[in-house]
């Protein structure tokens, strides 16, 4: 068996309609990629991002805050139970091989600030613009995961 | 789609080789019934787990506690970046349902020592039998597998 | 004894000159208020608050990276050991009562995300003023350290 | 100014009254050797470690599980908000130059497997003898004292 592809989609527990909307199709377009949604497993963006992954058929990874499965949204296959709070920020960023960031305070900009740090893609999707001139605005769900799987393949075609 | 049952199996980078053998068929059983293991993603009784898992056809969580996912033996399919050290012990042990631990050194110990802290069974395999006279130690790959899921269904028995 | 009153500065291993300065008076007028320092732990702007502060006499607390205190720049009298890499910026924001920001790349503005996520005081110098409109953006040394414990005497006020 | 030595208490909420009394008497010593106490900064062994630190004159650093500052106990003079579960007791084990284990249960167990995993010397005192034939086993505060204090003489005529 494969490592999997691993797609993070950040965003906060409260969301517009129109954020929402967009987190859900992201969920479903991964799935339909053939890859495994990380999360932050809670609600908002988070749910309706697992909810459209879960309903394609895809595995959801919750990497939770708190220390019980039960917090994670109905939609979570897998709960991470780290029982680290805010650290868990970090962990999401680490392991998702790309990000999609959906409108979001300033938990997710920790997220994408982390990503960041460490190279990560970051595709963002009304969420912290005015931090960086270089990361990819999508204006549709559909052209977020366009942009994430355009840049997964330029890596695969460098590393090997 | 419903939370999968995590198992968790932890032990050292070095193994005897029959505890490497019995990593590797509780791997298969796990996937046998059903389940999705959880390890810390490295080499000796974590690969082995992982090998016997993932030909099984389950997937395999590592919680890895570096900041990259090539550390990850081959047979990981879900690698969990963490970057924590030591620390991911600690995941790894709230993460699982139950966990069964094969022989090991302190890192093993700490894992256990966490697991028993915030309750979760611990089934032992020539592990660390001196710290409790009431964590069951099996004899057998099979036998550390029935006990596991019989706790588990204990559990679901009076949660619900 | 009394818990003493944590101030955080953060921001990057490289820093301009006049970063680096500013960030050596703020040290120094951490101390001579009665404060103790808490940072990173390295170099840069790290380095020059932990001289400036040890410089006049204050306890400068480093939380460090990596797994081992060696790592900490000279001025760190408490060196706390977390080996979490990037996670230990989130117990850097937690810890302080207050921060204040100097310059800075990606690894500073998770520091300042996570520390307004949680309400936390963050006073800016030339950092990421793009992100906020009501952070408070201070032109001095000596109006960053005035500012800071302002808002601390007013929540002193207000908790009692 | 130097590195401070920093000493690790180890223990549980719930101990016995000589358990206790134990602590009280370690916190003193160490504070009277110039030493600075590190521990989790909550009840029970931890807080009368710190107690008899603090009166004695010496800084008291608590690795907090918790979000916020005010679950310390009154005599912890440094505390370190974490914010991450049990996954602190890492951070205690590697942030201690050496450490002292009063009694305990499974957290104090996870912090001495961390802490020989990782090399530090932990001295005991009722605590968990069963689980290493090597780990010096004290019959007294004093005498746990002066192992620390030896062992930690030692290194330094090693390490230069």
């Amino acid at each position: 068996m494969q490592k999997k592809t691993i797609i993070g989609v950040i965003g906060a527990s409260e969301a517009s309609p129109c954020g929402l909307k967009s987190a859900y199709q992201i969920g479903r377009l991964i799935a339909r990629n053939g890859g495994v949604l990380v999360c932050g497993g809670l609600g908002g963006v988070m749910e309706a991002a697992s909810r459209g992954c879960a309903e394609a058929g895809g595995d959801v990874i919750g990497i939770l805050p708190g220390d019980s499965s039960s917090a994670a949204n109905r939609y979570v296959s897998l709960p991470i139970v780290t029982g680290m709070g805010h650290a868990r920020n970090v962990i999401i960023a680490q392991t998702a091989q790309a990000l999609i960031a959906i409108e979001g305070g300033h938990g997710t900009l920790s997220e994408i600030a982390i990503a960041l740090k460490i190279g990560r893609t970051v595709v963002q999707l009304n969420s912290w613009p005015q931090i960086s001139t270089t990361t990819p605005q999508a204006q549709t769900p559909e052209q977020a995961i366009e942009m994430v799987f355009a840049e997964l393949q330029k890596g695969e075609l460098i590393n090997g």
